[in-house]
């Protein structure tokens, strides 16, 4: 874990030179450092190796952290190590590919500690024993029936506190709390988080027990979701990390920026639009940015509450109606506020009172739009099964800037005469 | 959970009274929900109760979280609620709230179980017996010598697979990791990360064991801080949810937009500088949006980039040279590639290849200024041990809105009389 961590630091030839000579001195360690690494950078590293090489530290890791290393190498690569495995082993990287990405099933590791609910502690204790070395972490046993369907969960405090000839049946939990291979990682998480469970088990559309979701890779997800959504507000590719390299990181950035680049012209020509107006009171130019990008940081803010009411559950689109309402109530609220300073700062800058007017009238307008939009755009792609963050800023900003110089100079247009 | 789950769902007045029906029924049940709810809604519903009932339930939860819950209490209340207390309880309480918010000593739990190098396995199981309904969560035993200094650690598993009469000193890992009361949570949740841990013990400065950090208030931790980030970088305040009430909100977000009406007013006033530029030629008002726009939006990607960097712990003021090296390199290849389609655009658009020239190398400029300001200032305000992602968001789109419209504006009054 720490050589990981000093891994994160350096630039990728440097980290391939300390890769290669980690790996003639200690295979035990490589296999660690690739488990602990971001699996983008662990598959970037192992490219380089042969092969044979790849397919033995694989067989080193746990199910599920080498599936997502394999499933991030090149096809071509991927086939020809999947061939020199060990059978039984490739095969579970395969079936666990099955499942799509981001569910339980693909986080999951098969390898988990299940016995039948007719054993008993002594029972538990010596096949305890005997897997000691294979099994990821062990703070639960699970309790399975004849046809291997979770039936019970029985913690080792337990195991320790009942008399050796106790079997499972009397002892365990029956209400225990699994999930479907088909569960979004993210619910994951969020059971694990609200009942604090070290482990939860998962299971197959029939309830037999298939794997389980330790509490580590929940940590993981967490770190990855959170990640994701600071990154979609901000229009920035979930794979980049402050040591991606810098022309790796010019792709990444520009469509993005080629996106805001589209919509920055859609705003330009409602200010084209009104030329006229401008080239006779000047004094619009200077303050039109500010009608725009006060909008623009206002939805920003409602948008990112909701993104991340969204995120932690607390934003449904059954709650989302009376959202909806409190946050139109607080947008008008901030643009009553801040359009009433606006207009006086600009009646006492321009001297011209109807000025201060239009742009205290555009401000209201504005805030409101920001407010209504910057909610209504995350629930409704939410409700499109789409991811809420991704393009919402973009979205959203483009309707403010948009509105704010629409409204501005509108009203402007329409007062002209009184401005002049 | 699920109780504290739908609470969340709930308007202020609704819970308060679902509130009050659940503690007439089932007074263990609103121990529980307490526990579960984010603390600042749980403390303003106690606030509503009676002194003793408050006692009463604080008693019922995990020191850790009492003391939080405590800590929100209104003084007056926080007094007469101690003082009703059982003794203990309430030092342990007070005892906790001597560490600073957001360090390791706040987020502990002071049950901890710790037991003598020199014990036995049998006597260790014979303990566990005897405190098991005190402690939280168990998975392991931590080992400790006549004065209380952590000396090693014992897994559970461990005790199942070894005989009664071993001493735990034989069988302790001796290299246990552990944090001192002063560490900084996200310190906390890293290492917990990093060594995949289910809890971690906590040590004074004399390495005697006060407590432990078990992972579930870890994940609380790295949502809590995700959260921080993301409300921070949007001018979000950290409490604010989506189900907070509309009046409070708009008090929340008002300080934040005044702060930006400055920034943009300052912004403005560089425009107002060339009003008389402006007004000889009406298309640098619509075009000069788009320079501060693409400048902001890229100083955002880059911003993000690094406080996710820094959180993680990926950057660092030790490799931060070669970081903000990449970052400008990258920012001046947005800025050539943009700067070329914007300028063809604008040539396009007016039919003046002097006002394309002029977009063109404004964006390059305005590029440059966001990629440095992106990372320099976050790294900044993390060296001044200020959080980096706060006001980092406003400082650095200032900056690209006053250097677009100058290098923008400025250039267009140099080729003034080509491009009229």
């Amino acid at each position: 874990a720490d050589i990981a961590s000093i891994f994160t630091g350096l630039t990728e030839p440097e980290r391939l030179f300390a890769f290669n000579l980690l790996l003639r001195q200690n295979e035990n360690l490589v296999t660690e450092t690739l488990g602990e690494m971001e699996p983008e950078d662990a598959a970037r590293l192992l490219a380089h190796l042969d092969p044979p090489t790849i397919a033995k530290l694989l067989q080193g890791l746990p199910t599920d952290d080498a599936t997502e290393l394999a499933s991030q190498l090149p096809p071509e690569l991927f086939e020809s190590v999947m061939a020199l495995m060990y059978v039984d082993q490739s095969a579970d990287v395969l079936d666990q590919l099955q499942f799509d990405e981001d569910t339980a099933g693909r986080i999951m590791t098969p390898n988990v500690f299940a016995l039948h609910e007719d054993m008993t502690v002594s029972e538990v204790i010596a096949n305890l024993q005997r897997k000691s070395d294979e099994l990821e972490m062990v703070f639960y046993v699970y309790v399975v029936d004849d046809r291997h369907h979770l039936v019970g969960v029985v913690s080792l405090r337990e195991l320790l506190l009942n008399p050796p000839s106790m079997p499972l049946k009397k002892i365990m939990a029956a209400d225990v709390i699994s999930m479907p291979t088909t569960a979004d990682q993210e619910e994951v998480a969020r059971i694990v988080g609200q009942y604090n469970l070290v482990a939860v088990p998962i299971v197959d559309e029939e309830n037999r027990l298939v794997g389980m979701v330790t509490v580590d890779d929940v940590v993981d997800v967490i770190r990855e979701e959170a990640t994701e959504d600071i990154y979609s507000l901000a229009g920035v590719d979930t794979d980049e990390r402050v040591t991606t390299p810098p022309l790796r990181s010019l792709r990444l950035r520009l469509p993005w920026l080629h996106v805001n680049l589209i919509t920055a012209i859609l705003a330009s020509t409602v200010v084209y639009a009104f030329q006229g107006t401008i080239s006779q009171v000047v004094a619009l130019a200077v303050l039109m940015p500010i009608v725009a990008g006060m909008g623009g940081n206002a939805a920003i803010q409602t948008l990112t509450v909701a993104v991340r009411g969204l995120a932690l559950g607390e934003l449904t689109w059954d709650n989302s109606k009376r959202i909806i309402f409190k946050e139109v109530l607080v947008g008008m609220g901030n643009g009553v506020v801040l359009g009433v300073v606006v207009a006086v700062i600009a009646w006492l800058w321009f001297r011209r009172p109807i000025l201060g007017l239009v742009i205290g009238l555009a401000m209201i307008i504005n805030m409101f739009v920001a407010a209504f939009m910057g909610i209504l755009i995350p629930l409704v792609l939410k409700r499109l099964q789409a991811d809420p963050a991704v393009a919402s800023g973009i979205f959203v900003t483009t309707f403010t800037d948009v509105c704010g110089f629409f409204s501005f100079l509108g009203l402007a247009t329409l007062f002209l005469k009184w401005i002049q």
